[in-house]
């Protein structure tokens, strides 16, 4: 029997959807136990002992009781789920091209688009502090580079590793397609929306909530 | 015949060393390309177009002429060149387990700790703009909880995911064992001194330049 699978999340948090939308594309059953992150609720002693002690979610939770193991990191629970799948390209070169992607999106797209997501449209500007308030423009700067690459790769390609979905497109889906929350105009992107579009239909997917 | 490996590199950066370290634990032969990322020499009109948009190194060229193919991304390039090597771990868990710290690496590792080391020895802290000397007390914190976080878990491991090296302490090592120029003091952390002594007496080991 296969281990139980619990994922530990922030229901707001691309970075466990991407974990929630590679489980309902490969139709593995995923239960969810929800934490506040704006609440300090990763950062409890509880937490930090069992679960993280990064104090960060998502973190997948693989079986149960003293037997269960934990791994943090989105795109590390992704690749554990996906073992085996067509999600994970078989060809050397191949596989560390998606890699390649998936370490950009946390290098180079998540700490700006997910950041300036999180400090505008569930933090408020309002409330942001005067270092986070000087880092927008950088990140807004930063932020637009990371989709014009996206959107010049996407002109030749159905998705980022060629013409079938692998998990560089989920690592790269959740901030992408609500980078406008964060203040990101998408309209100039139009290989981006196409993306998006062929993302959304694909069998199986499922909506942020 | 296997292809030849070029890695487009400037050798102060710890990213690039990753990936000679790989190929010198492995007995790879790695030719190198040489630019100075201080003179912009990656932003280049003929480095955009040839080898990488995204204006950054390390790049890994695997073949060469018309056939040659543009690896970006130390992590990848690394996940590359250790395919089917003991350096990364066979098992599933211990493979996405493997990946989550390199995904640490370059989330919570490389954006302080190596980003203050370029500020503070490379450029120099006369030179920083007042945005940049803004970050250095977030970024001070946020490297030291990742050092903090090594040390523990490395408390209880001879290496990042067991007893043996894998790609996780080959991502983790360069920015660490020089982190002191970054501002950083590693005396606080005596299990991370016993792991950079373990790495340096692996056969094959190399200095970083």
């Amino acid at each position: 029997m296969a281990d139980a699978l619990t994922l530990h999340e922030d229901p707001r948090s691309g970075n466990c959807y991407k974990i929630k939308l590679t489980a309902a594309l490969l139709g593995l059953p995923l239960a969810t136990r929800a934490y506040d992150i704006m609440k300090g609720e990763t950062r409890t002693p509880e937490f930090l002992a069992c679960v993280n002690a990064n104090g960060r979610i998502p973190v997948l939770q693989i079986g149960e009781g003293a037997a269960a193991r934990f791994l943090p990191e989105s795109n590390a629970a992704c690749w554990y789920l996906a073992h085996g799948s067509t999600l994970i390209s078989a060809d050397r070169f191949a596989q560390a091209d998606m890699l390649r992607w998936m370490f950009f999106e946390q290098y180079n797209h998540e700490p700006n688009i997910a950041t300036l997501r999180f400090w505008l449209h569930f933090v408020g500007e309002a409330n942001l502090s005067e270092q986070q308030r000087a880092q927008i423009m950088a990140k807004r700067m930063a932020g637009c580079a990371a989709l014009d690459l996206m959107n010049k790769h996407l002109a030749n390609h159905a998705f980022f590793c060629g013409e079938a979905v692998t998990l560089a497109d989920i690592a790269l889906f959740p901030y992408t397609h609500v980078a406008e929350e964060g203040g990101f105009g998408l309209r100039d992107y139009p290989h981006i929306l196409s993306w998006i579009a062929r993302v959304q239909a694909l069998p199986g997917f499922i909506a942020m909530d």
